[in-house]
């Protein structure tokens, strides 16, 4: 048995467009660490997030750019074919739009996390990881990147000195090299409760996650996602949390810059 | 003769989209001090804006953040009728993004200006103004603001302690009372270039403009719009400054922060 | 007491969009008889367009297009300045797009009601009721119109020759002249199921409704409108059908072209 | 030598987008049979639309459904994944849309020609074939479809019942197979009016076209396809016309329902 650590839970958020509502924002809010927070492109506008902001900010919730590609219709689930320099961008700009929140509130952009198309699309491919990497090394105050556990882009970004926040899915099923099971698969994603929270809490202490195939495989985690866009993710996010503290972990969001001890 | 000063030349910049091109941004850039960037709402997008800042840095022209209306389709011309709060969002949300790419091109947000149909609706609306100030007050460093000279808005901005510059249009004709000639009447908009560049030289130097009955009544300007969206824009801006410095006046972009005697 | 007629429920229907769900639309379609179908400027999108008429067709419930203003950020309900002739060029812009998804499905687009800030613009300025008309009269099949009932475009339309709907509004306060009460005003909005199914008996068997100050006003009424974007929507649509029917009153919806009888 | 035939010049049309201008339409209109028009999605706006079938209408010039893919910024160029019938909705939503203004103008829509990235991946993908086959077949009136020459599609919409017009490129550079050269490949865009009018002459009289390892490959042509998009295209447009008609070719448009001997 490993001594405890301190563990983030993260959820997107402000993901509500005009007169669309999209997920649990308000319920979900309580229980987790770190809100990323859409930025205008694949979801979110600027009323929407300034309000995100505020939330995050009465909560002690720390802030994330949640940037995304530019196609609302397809909320940025659909990969869109960039030209160079695109990515970083996109990146840029919506990272500055945040930012822009977050000053005005009085808090600080924490850190990023890509969105959707674009989250697997850099976690997988170097140029656009590249560009990522851009974008995040040329702001003024260092970034945390929030990324996919074990990609490519985890690597690289780690390499060039950014600091990486291992993501896992306690609610999404594991292949047994512990990439993620495409949704199509049966055992994609898990609903019941009880089911995630044990999955979180082997996470945490274990470092491992039970694979689809029955075997434990390794998976570090720096944060835990939470989905905020199914009905009753709230609820999820609640027990998650309990279920965690119940371990002796505690639940905290990651700073950027020097942290001794925080991430092992 | 007073003694001569310096003077803005600035000019809306950037406003090109995707495969959409707009403006002669390259032939203007070499002959203004302040390019007016568009924020990706009534035109730009990531790619435009960034390139738009370089080549702003690379001719020594300040930045200025150019947001408008969500309203590609209608340019931002078009008023658009906002929730409380909702202009001050989507001036941040623009302000933001461009400070993005100026901050990573080593290059610093020298003003603000809104666009079109925001432009006119802050000059003369208070609570919209209000918006506006609460916008360029919540950034970090201080921001000028680019605003219609005698306007509403720029007494409450200076009241507030903005700096504000006074923003005159050399090509435009003006009514008695110093306010602009709506464009329906005939000579709302001036295209000669020697009787343009005449009217620049005597708000530079009289601080006066020949109004549409012939007498000439007092207009502040800080600087002078160039238009860059007619063809031939360019020459326009040429012949302009070459004027202006032929009558001693310096050409130069005003700072914010503390700037004796800029503006007088 | 009168003879029992006939009256036409309807309700805006098919205003989700992409990844955003908005209103009970498959719980309400079995009450009403006529769907305003959202033709994606202000909300839906194509994939929703043929779902929602696919649906509509398997209730037997009639189908009008619900053009807006082409914004959905602030879904349709402000607003927007248009150039001469472009009220009319959207307009048939979405009744196309629309009619494609009805041709396919097999059905008739019945008729137009427009959305939001445009039907409160037509309805009222003689400009835009024009180029509303000149939309309408240029299909190849008649269409009805819903409008306002009392309003000047309704009275335009007809002496035009398009037959036009009554557009009543159960839920909603009137003033003594007939008109809406703004939204600001206290009484506005009735929540009340039983109030509201009240008023919907009165209107379609007296032809009046209680005004907010007490006096019964006369309105017309060939609709009834449900508003289908309040939780609970469709428990409203289905006692103010059963009230009705109650009261004798068969619920249908009209139909272009010559039908005698049917709105007197 | 063959004996002279018919055949179609098209060019896609009505690209502009509110205030943005792309192409040279109107000086192009006057030499072509076909206007492509863009319907809102990657390019084109309610107006623009109106205009340009009233262009086309005045010039006798038949017109076709442009659509793409809801890609403004990318101008429908970039692929986008699609969910299973989206590409079907896509192309009704924009076939509709721009049938509303024909009929207004008292024309007839006489085809469809997908854009960009729609067009490439529907040539080539059976389940996009398929879904814009169906569009095509769910209209009352017969339609035309332009497609790739030698494409999958064209195949499949033959043998749908479609009638198909076999789309040939003058000014691009063809393989040795018969199909377009990357345009990353020299050579694969050609620029020079006599060279780009003699390959459609070829095209024309041979129903061959040079590939770039200099052989003759045989490509059919039912329509020359002449870009709009570039500085001086409406020159290219008008010598091309000469050149064809100086061998005896009449330009005309082909028309949907039986037509004997138009496409052989």
């Amino acid at each position: 048995m490993r001594v405890p650590k301190t563990l983030d839970m993260s959820c997107d958020m402000g993901e509500s467009f005009g007169p669309y509502t999209l997920g649990e924002d308000t319920r979900i809010m309580p229980f987790i660490t770190s809100a990323s927070i859409a930025c205008g492109f694949h979801g979110g506008d600027p009323l929407v997030m300034r309000h995100t902001v505020q939330k995050a900010k009465e909560h002690g919730v720390s802030i994330g750019a949640h940037p995304g590609y530019p196609d609302l219709m397809g909320f940025g689930r659909r990969m869109l074919h960039t030209l160079p320099g695109e990515i970083e961008a996109y990146v840029l700009y919506q990272m500055g739009a945040l930012n822009a929140f977050a000053r005005t509130a009085g808090v600080s952009l924490n850190y990023v996390k890509p969105h959707g198309a674009l989250y697997n699309h850099v976690a997988q491919n170097e140029q656009a990881a590249r560009e990522l990497i851009h974008a995040i090394q040329s702001q003024d105050a260092p970034l945390l990147l929030y990324m996919l556990s074990g990609s490519l882009c985890s690597g690289m970004a780690r390499a060039a000195g950014i600091e990486v926040i291992d993501e896992a899915f306690p609610d999404r099923g594991y292949l047994k090299d512990g990439s993620l099971a495409p949704r199509s698969v049966q055992g994609a994603v898990i609903h019941q409760v009880p089911e995630v929270c044990s999955r979180a809490v082997q996470l945490a202490t274990e470092g491992t996650i039970p694979a689809l195939d029955g075997s434990n495989v390794p998976v570090k985690a720096g944060t835990l996602c939470v989905h905020g866009d199914t009905p009753g993710a709230w609820i999820m996010a609640r027990e998650m949390r309990k279920a965690l503290q119940a371990k002796g972990i505690r639940i905290q969001a990651p700073s950027p810059g020097p942290q001794p001890g925080d991430q092992t």
